[in-house]
């Protein structure tokens, strides 16, 4: 399989999407943003690395920080996780507060903003510095150990999150939060503020296309079944309320944020990060998703 | 890999659950089927068959159809099907007004109730004798010209089919039905009430796991991407309110009917058919649903 | 009290409304309707009567006939009528299907379609003819032996009912319809077509603000309280979701119809009806709101 | 009208409720008030008082403040207020969010909390000490300078209020709260911390009851109309959901709180303040909704 050429190919395919969607701009850092950055990068199993495009500039990951978050969790807690949480798709917006009243504080899934919050609260539970846990796991998933929070977006985000305080507060009511409010929103805010490359971010998925080596990385382990079903729930679950499409257009597993990003995995392969600011009305990356789509149109293999 | 060996170390990992659950009685026939059977199929790509229980005993297929439906739908509409419903997963209960009320008459996916009652009216409107080109369809698939529908079940389910006929009404006042009511539901119930072994119901469903031979059958053809696709909907929709569950324990898509069958598909490598009637709370099979769970951890092969 | 005067100053004050908002159009027989027409008419409990415009056009009354099904239904079934519907209000639009889904088949109040539905079913077992029961009530009520069930209106609304017929289906697969859901829809929909003018609908309602003589009427009795409680109904309930605004700026209680009727009383004074085609956004008559609110306004007299 | 007679034989009565109910019990004040207490006292227009049982020992008025906070916002802001809330019964529980959320960050009515706390941002906006303009307020409508907050109630209710605090963070989201949430909440707990007797909050209800008298107490007027209005807002909108049910049962408006107090009005009669803390499931006092239905039964009198 020919990667550099498929990606060129994709490149050129893009070009018409260059302009559509608009970036996202609740806080200034992410506003100041320039959006006509793209890249994206592959990691094959047999080790080989194609990047093309702007794949060595950081960007904010943001939910794509809920995969990690959702490896050290169920590392800690195994299927315990479960009586905190569901593993199935929302079908609604991914920071309803309704779904969650009605299914009385029990997030639908880790990926919706009311599930990792509920992740949140437990590293800030079980670890002694989960800042610094959360961010060595994630150094030595991508080999690299620069990679670092940005306090200035973790702060301003913060400082507007009302909907993700009323939610935070809505599972306290519920009991699904056991530590202190603003101590585990802080937390939440600093996971999701870290940034990587698309090169940083492909390497750092390779772990859950491989099941032949053991998933151990900075004491954070899982059995190839749960990598597994980590891929599963990203399957359903990884893109809102654009799972479904995101399923039927590409068929990968993978997880995508608001700063554009997207990391997907096609098990026993490669991983593959792509990044463009620019998003549709869900939330996700126009040409992000679009790359994918064309990403297993041109190889002619997706799960399915 | 000794297919027939694992299913017999699944058959006996079941006995446990073998009197857990309940099959569904709303219908007089349903509550006829004597609750202690169990039977699985599987047909590999390199043809292959192997089977155990009573495999060879016909059930009734009721939503398992909606992918026989779907197929055909497909291949009439291309991609103008989805302008009349969508393909995310639902998040509530398979056949839930309140969504269809907020969304103004679009289902959410072709495997909810909603949405197949939609392809029965694309179906009458489309073909001249639907009930004959159904029928056929599936014949051709299964290779079993014998399979057919049950008339009495039709009958019976259409008798009591107060909530479908509660969807199928709000489907018309949003323009959502072209056709008569009544016609369009009559169809639906027929659809449903085919019967098949789980011998015939994995042949059936090997197509769908081939994407090497051309999808063409009794007039209805599909591109190995529309194929792939379909499975992609059967991943994140095939389970009602337990899509999430399913993906997550045992990693295939497939779709289950309240006969108590599941269907599914390994793509590339094979399907397989699992049958026993009595239900979880979500409707799905107890024995089915942790029979494709072991099958997938005895095999050590999911497509995650 | 001037009452005549009264209403020839609301009439004035009424002008700029005269071309504001919509005329029901569902079927020929409402968007046949001279759309400029507006008449009123006040009965009081001294015996006079004193009426300006159109108040001797008869109309449809549609959603005001769920009044005399309530007085009738009370009757018949006194406390009971409780288990099988509420008392509340709804909160949400007059026939949405989202509640009732939620409620269990029980609908919230009398006054929204499911729980006229209800009424229609109770009636419709109870009672040998109601057709001849319900229109021989409501002409003894009125005072009109004239007065009649416009048949076209009836069969018209039927035919494009899919949102009653849903709801209907709904209540039934909660059994909370007992007899034949087309049984009951046909004369569900002949009570909604019963045509009055402003003339006869006030003398009608003269016997829910009337609480010395005793409420008793072609052998349909309610006691005083029952009548009281009639009242507080339509206080709460009468006006869709727009109950709360017509109670701030009428403080009467009253029925509105989508065929631009509102009938309203006020206890142990007078009962008053309006009448004008057009609606508003709510379904609410336009002219006949604002009436309401200029009459308990010149006559500085509510019962608040 | 001997209501010293009425009085006795409502409480004779009530005695077989004396211990049905439960009180509130989510923070220690409330929990520690002895449940077996009753008190009840009407104040005529025509200048008479009549008392009974425990109806000098103050209790915590609770959500009934929220008709002094209307009073206050609707003098300040006129009909601007409408721009921030709306005026229609809820149709759901007091604290729901999901409502909230569907619609947009605007409150039904008032009386919900989610109005209560956009009152309580006016207020703090509007006023340069609004804790002290409050109580001005309240002691000169009660006539009693001795009337005061509950700081312990206050300060234990905001130290668990998570469901307010998700309110007021999904409300500032909508822009709907132009404050800081901490200083709006605290405030909005120190109204509700108010404490009276069943004498003083009949006689600050009076004003209400009264149309003659000019509405002006400390500052804060409001016309005649105005006062009627707000009336009606207690009618549909004051017993959370079950206001439908009062106003069937009692026939007056009124407004309960989680205290057990109940302040009621006959327009140009009399008010009437009840209390007894154990609370029905729906959070309004046992005994005192049955008292105040009795007392409109035994007057034979009600405003329908």
């Amino acid at each position: 399989m020919d990667y550099q050429h498929i990606l060129q190919s994709i490149q050129q395919d893009l070009q018409p999407l260059a302009q559509v969607g608009h970036q996202a701009d609740y806080i200034p850092a992410l506003a100041a943003v320039n959006p006509d950055q793209w890249g994206i990068c592959i990691n094959t199993l047999d080790g080989t690395e194609h990047a093309l495009g702007d794949s060595d500039v950081p960007f904010s990951l943001q939910s794509i920080t809920k995969v990690f978050a959702l490896a050290m969790s169920l590392s800690l807690e195994g299927d315990d996780l479960w009586l905190r949480m569901g593993k199935e798709p929302s079908g609604t917006a991914f920071n309803s507060l309704i779904q969650l009243e009605l299914e009385h504080g029990k997030p639908r899934n880790p990926f919706i903003n009311a599930g990792a919050i509920v992740m949140a609260d437990i590293l800030v539970e079980r670890l002694n510095n989960p800042e610094q846990a959360f961010i060595n796991f994630v150094r030595q998933l991508s080999g690299s150990p620069n990679i670092d929070y940005n306090f200035e977006v973790a702060r301003s985000e913060h400082s507007v999150a009302y909907l993700n305080t009323a939610i935070a507060n809505l599972l306290k009511y519920h009991s699904n939060i056991h530590g202190d409010i603003d101590r585990v929103l802080r937390f939440y805010f600093m996971m999701c503020s870290i940034e990587m490359s698309c090169r940083q971010l492909a390497h750092a998925f390779l772990a859950f296309a491989n099941h032949r080596d053991p998933f151990d990385h900075a004491g954070f382990s899982l059995t190839s079944s749960q990598v597994k079903r980590m891929n599963a729930i990203m399957q359903t679950c990884g893109f809102y309320d654009e799972a479904g499409e995101f399923s039927y257009l590409v068929g990968l597993p993978g997880k995508s944020g608001v700063g554009g990003g997207i990391a997907a995995v096609f098990p026993g392969r490669y991983s593959v990060a792509v990044w463009s600011p620019r998003l549709n009305s869900k939330g996700n990356s126009v040409m992000g998703m679009k790359a994918l789509e064309l990403l297993t149109t041109h190889t002619r293999q997706s799960i399915f």
